[in-house]
């Protein structure tokens, strides 16, 4: 069912810290931040030649990433996103398996506008694993 | 400077369930257990189209990831690997920056069979960064 690793997606407490950090320490491709009101983070795209890092920042009082940054102030490893053919499908089969969809397996429109779901982290070790719909994928 | 997202870890407590969910759940392609006694850890590859996914799970006494597990009980993500074309130039462009290399800075060997170093979690927002001398890449 999962597709390629779309991104991996690293909450940070200094935006231009990190972005600075993974320009001249790492030598990465950093692009420039973008607001996101509507799902509350600040997010900057690093390319990489096969998936992308993003870089997220709290935006606004209801931000989704407030608490991971009050239990991380360092920042840390957010979540990862695998890309799906359909939500739908992959929604249905999760929900066969036994495995917890968030928000009641209704898909949101993501940050790069396609659907999204997340997954519960304590049934998948931990891990809050988002999955997007890319039709191609 | 960095290359291809090699792969990302994620520590597991439990090996079995995790590679169950990955195949059942998720509908991946999982691969068999290797015992990596020199690493103290047993991994478990997932391969996705574009780059992998690492189960690590706690092999001996003294294994890297018994404190992770200690803090996270559940699991999760450990760190993640970019590709690198030289270590030693990254190393010491590391170094220019400010940026830790954990171990001294000496790479080792890593799971691959090629040199790696860890980056100071510190330095980098909260993330554990293994980088790998990958040439090709």
């Amino acid at each position: 069912m999962i597709g390629r690793l779309n991104h991996v997606a690293i909450a940070v407490p200094d935006l231009a810290q990190a972005m600075a950090q993974y320009e001249n320490a790492l030598g990465a491709s950093v692009g420039a931040p973008e607001d996101l009101p509507e799902h509350g983070v600040t997010v900057v795209f690093i390319e990489l030649p096969n998936t992308k890092i993003e870089l997220l920042f709290p935006l606004g009082a209801d931000s989704p990433i407030a608490g991971f940054l009050e239990k991380n102030p360092s920042g840390g490893i957010h979540h990862i996103c695998y890309e799906v053919h359909s939500i739908k499908d992959a929604v249905a089969q999760l929900v066969d398996s036994g495995a917890r969809v968030l928000g009641g397996g209704m898909p949101k429109i993501g940050a790069h506008g396609n659907p999204v779901v997340f997954l519960h982290p304590k049934d998948f070790q931990g891990s809050l694993i988002e999955l997007e719909e890319v039709p191609h994928s």
